[in-house]
C-alpha cells in the first residue's frame, strides 16, 4: 500500500499509472503536478488525482513514489526541481521512451541522490494524449522495463516493480543502453519511417489522389504517424546514436533492395518479402501464446 | 442476372467475388478453374462454385463473364489459354494489382479479342489467401477501380461494373498508368518496406531481444509483411518502373531527415512529423465522412 504518489504528468501515462492503482486500492492519495493548469484540473475532475498541486515541494514531500510522466526532454528540468526537495525514503521512477539520456539527466539533477532514481519505460501507448485518454487497463498484460543503476537498492528497485506489476505489467530488466538500442530498432525507427512516408506522400502535387485509394494496408502502415509530433521530436533526439544506427542499417537494406528490383531479380526479391513474411508470422505465434499464457495465469 | 461465370483463381479474391453474386442472387452457375487440384475441390465443397472444371474450353464456353484473379504473373498464360474458345459476347476481366502490365499482357494474348477484356482492380484484401479465406461481405464499401480500353464498349465495361456493384464495391476509372502510378505510392512501396524492415530485423544478431520488445506499433506497421511474398514479387516486378519512383523518392526523403537527425534539428523533425500526423488526420477523417455517408446511403 502506497500512502501518498506523485505524477508529473498527467496524461495518458501518468494518468492511467494513477487509474490502475486506485483501482488495485494500493494507494491512498494520488497528487498531480503538470504543465498546464487545464489538465491538471481536468485530472482532478476525472478523479485520476485527489490533488492538483502547484507546489512541487508539496508534491514532493512525504511521498513514497514519485512518477515523472512528461515529454523526456523535459525529464532534466523536473528532476531538478524536485531535488531540493526529494527526502530519503522517496522513490523516483520515469516512464520515459529513452533510457540513457534520462540517466545523464538524472545523474546531473540528482547529484548525490541519484540513488533514489530507478528509470522505467512501460511499453503501452494509444495515439490519445492528456488526461481523458487515461484508462485503467493501458498496462494489463504490457510489459514495463526497469533499466537499474548501479546504485540503487533492491528495495527501491522493488518497489516500482511493485507498482507496476499492481497496474497489470510484466517486469522485464535491461540497462539503459540495450533499452535504447532494442526500441530505436523496434519503435523509434518505424515511427520515423510511417511519418517520412505520409511526409512524402502529403507533399506530392497529386496528394489528394493518393490519399483517395490509400486502403487499410497504408493506414495500419500509417498509424504511428498519428502520435505525438513533440514527443517523437524528443524521442528522435534523445535516442539520436541508436536510431541513426538503425536509420543506415534500413537505408543500406533500401538500396539493395532497390538493386534487386533494377535489375528485375525476382528470386532474391521474394527471398527478402519470404524471410520477412516467416520471422514475423513466427512472431505473432509467440505473441500469440505469450497472450494465451497470461489469460490463463489470470483466471 | 448473369447465367454463368467462370473464375480463374479461386482463392480469396475469386472466391470472394462468386461468394457476394452469390449471395446477391445475380449468377446461375459459377465455375472454377484453377492450377491446384485441392483448392478447386476445395472451393467446391465450400459451395463458392458450382463447377470445378479442369477444362478452358468447357469453363469458357458460354460463359457472361471471366474473371482471372491468379497472381498478375500468370495473366498472359491464362488469356492465351481462354483466346481461342472465346466467343463474342463473352466479357472477360481481371483482378491484379497492376495494370499497365496486364493491359500489355492483354494485347499479346487476345489479339483482336482485346476489346473484350474490361481490366480491373478490387482494393480489398487480407492477409489469408486460399478459398478457405473468402468472405462474402469483403467487397462491400470497398472501391474497384476500371482501366477501361479504348476498344472497350459501354457495354462491356458496364457489365464489368455492375458484377462488382453487385458485390458492394464502389466504381472509380482510372487510366492504367494513373492507376500503377498511385498504387506504386500507397500500396506497393509500403509493402516493400515493411517486408524490408522486418527482414533487416530478422537478420540482426539479437533478432529474438528485438522481437520480443516489439509492440503494437510494430505489429500494425509490419502487417502487410504477412502478405503473401509471391504475390508481392510479381507485383512488384510488374509495377516495377512506377516502383522505383517512389522508391528513390522515400529513399531521398530519409536521407534528409538523416541529416536533420545527424545535425540535432529538432526543429525541422518536428515539422514533418507535424506535417504527416496533419495529413493522416485530414485523410482519415475524410474515410469516416464517406464510411458515414455509405452507411446512410445504405438504410
Amino acid at each position: 500500500m502506497f500512502n501518498k504518489i506523485s505524477i508529473f504528468g498527467v496524461g495518458l501515462i501518468g494518468g492511467s499509472f494513477a487509474l490502475a492503482l486506485k483501482k488495485a486500492g494500493a494507494v491512498r492519495q494520488v497528487v498531480g503536478v503538470g504543465r498546464s493548469a487545464s489538465s491538471l484540473a481536468r485530472a482532478k475532475e476525472l478523479g485520476i488525482v485527489d490533488i492538483a498541486s502547484h507546489s512541487v515541494e508539496e508534491a514532493v514531500h512525504g511521498a513514497d513514489l514519485i512518477l515523472i510522466a512528461a515529454p523526456v526532454a523535459q525529464t532534466e528540468a523536473i528532476l531538478a526541481s524536485i531535488e531540493p526537495h526529494l527526502q530519503p525514503g522517496t522513490v523516483v521512477t520515469d516512464a520515459g521512451s529513452t533510457k540513457s539520456d534520462v540517466v545523464e539527466a538524472a545523474r546531473k539533477a540528482l547529484g548525490g541522490k541519484v540513488a533514489q532514481f530507478v528509470p522505467g519505460h512501460p511499453i503501452a501507448g494509444r495515439e490519445q494524449n492528456g488526461p481523458d485518454a487515461a484508462i485503467v487497463d493501458l498496462y494489463v498484460g504490457k510489459k514495463t522495463v526497469l533499466t537499474r543503476l548501479p546504485e540503487n537498492t533492491e528495495r527501491d528497485v522493488g518497489l516500482v516493480a511493485q507498482a507496476w506489476a499492481l497496474c497489470g505489467a510484466i517486469i522485464h530488466r535491461l540497462t539503459p543502453e540495450e533499452h535504447d538500442r532494442v526500441f530505436a530498432a523496434v519503435s523509434h525507427l518505424p515511427h520515423l519511417l510511417a511519418y517520412a512516408l505520409v511526409d512524402d506522400v502529403a507533399r506530392k502535387p497529386h496528394a489528394d489522389v493518393l490519399f483517395q485509394y490509400a486502403a487499410s494496408g497504408f493506414r495500419d502502415f500509417t498509424r504511428i504517424a498519428g502520435s505525438s509530433p513533440e514527443m517523437w521530436r524528443d524521442i528522435s533526439l534523445a535516442n539520436q546514436i541508436a536510431l541513426l544506427g538503425e536509420l543506415d542499417a534500413y537505408m543500406a537494406q533500401l538500396a539493395q533492395l532497390r538493386e534487386l528490383l533494377a535489375e528485375r531479380n525476382g528470386k532474391a526479391i521474394e527471398a527478402v518479402y519470404a524471410n520477412a513474411q516467416r520471422a514475423r508470422q513466427n512472431w505473432i505465434r509467440t505473441i500469440e501464446a505469450a497472450e494465451q499464457q497470461n489469460k490463463q495465469g489470470g483466471d
